[in-house]
């Protein structure tokens, strides 16, 4: 099974009328992608699948693996057995992605980690905020872009009104990306919302189009650490949230000069750093 | 700092009313927490500190380090210089556990894998559900629990009024653990979900209440595989998710027996696997 969706038999009972009935249901899929460089293994994400390319090479580079999209040679989704697509055919299915760097560019994340994507995953051994960090090679400090207050505000309805597998299982965490003036890029679904934002910066960096200056990152959740940090590192001067950042975001985002709102919804919105972007 | 919350200026912005203004805001913590086994670091996650000595044995528990409260000597919460707190000092604040396990226990989880506990992660050079699984020494299918359909509906609302954080931030996953009369016995608040999970099975297994027969895991967000799979190895006969579940989670509470409801919210629900367990 690698589709995006998985259809199953469910009950569904309303309780307040004693009411059961089966119907058939739509689930968003999950499924686990083993990344591996060179034949060795590097990380397994439980992921939706679709866009694996995008999520290999995005996941490469939040991690530090790679600077630029040149530091890619290949990236083949295969089966596991026997890898039958390349790089460029980015709808190809398959549960491993085989990677093959530039020769001479050492297999070795910036950071000493599990390689772990998740909020619930981080660094070995590290306590500060810079320990945590991947250096990143853009300035957000320079990026002087301006988001009027209405755009931003409008941008969470733009994003799920292009959400299709949520609106077919109501089970997909998404990330957008956005111009200054609230056009769409690209939108990238899956079960795990760090994904979500890895496949949007792998999109971005295969289209050589980092850094994303004058880009709004939004995505569906909270905002966590790592959500800020892949922002940072992708050039992204505004991340905004539909619900709550964490604690850990906000110290980030004022650090290296990203700019987070949070609670993006119904109108209002709380800004915890970089309010100069945003004009009322 | 080593709070559950965290106190920051945030701008308020109603775009609609063209309106702007300051205030204080109190943020979700979300800190590392690093954790060692004899001085091994086996995986740092990032959580919000509290039940650390809970999360800690909840973790090791889930990933098959451990099997058993007896197999744990001791855990240490510290700051990662100088260990002053010991295993029954629960409320001790740091960022490393240090956890001593008993003479001859190899320190081995029982998958192959990165230590990852998220949805954004899994096993490594694994593809099938039953490799991605850590063995469980629980039978649910021997579990014949059941529950009204009334009760079950009733257990996300009860979850919401014990979040005491989540009132207070807006930012944190929850899990609870009901009895099937709906009585709450434990709930855990956390960034991560999964987190959530492993502190409410850690604070069980520190408790010697495992298996958790005749019980509901009630979580607020989705249910992802790693979510059933904490239910399942905890010997837990339901769980309940206010969202959607995973594909994943849906094929894994097939097999090992667990009923699965999602979008348990306003008196209805979807039962994916093992309606005979909810009475209509």
């Amino acid at each position: 099974m690698t589709g995006r969706t998985a259809c199953r038999r469910v009950t569904q009972i309303l309780a307040d009328q004693g009411q059961a009935s089966e119907r058939a249901d739509l689930l968003a899929a999950e499924e686990p992608l083993g990344i591996r460089i060179s034949g060795q293994a590097v990380c397994m994400t439980m992921r939706t699948p679709g866009e694996d390319v995008d999520l290999t090479a995005g996941f490469l580079f939040s991690e530090g693996f790679i600077s630029c999209a040149a530091d890619i040679a290949s990236i083949r989704i295969c089966d596991g057995t026997k890898c039958g697509h390349d790089h460029d055919a980015g709808d190809a299915m398959g549960n491993f992605a085989d990677v093959t760097v530039r020769p001479g560019l050492p297999v070795q994340p910036k950071r000493q980690r599990n390689f772990l994507t998740s909020s619930a995953c981080g660094v070995c051994g590290k306590t500060s905020i810079d320990e945590l960090l991947v250096p990143g090679r853009f300035d957000l400090f320079e990026d002087q872009v301006r988001v009027t207050a209405d755009v931003l505000a409008g941008l969470p309805d733009g994003l799920r009104r292009a959400q299709r597998v949520f609106a077919r299982t109501g089970g997909l965490h998404a990330a957008g990306l956005f111009t200054a003036e609230g056009e769409l890029l690209v939108i990238r679904e899956d079960v795990g919302r760090h994904n979500a934002v890895d496949k949007v910066v792998g999109w971005a960096l295969r289209a050589g189009r980092l850094p994303l200056r004058r880009c709004v990152l939004v995505v569906s959740g909270r905002a966590s650490f790592e959500l800020a940090q892949k922002a940072v590192l992708a050039g992204i001067p505004v991340l905004a949230a539909v619900s709550a950042p964490s604690s850990l975001a906000a110290e980030l985002a004022d650090e290296a000069g990203l700019t987070l709102a949070g609670f993006v919804r119904g109108g209002s919105m709380n800004v915890y750093t970089g309010p100069q972007r945003i004009s009322v």
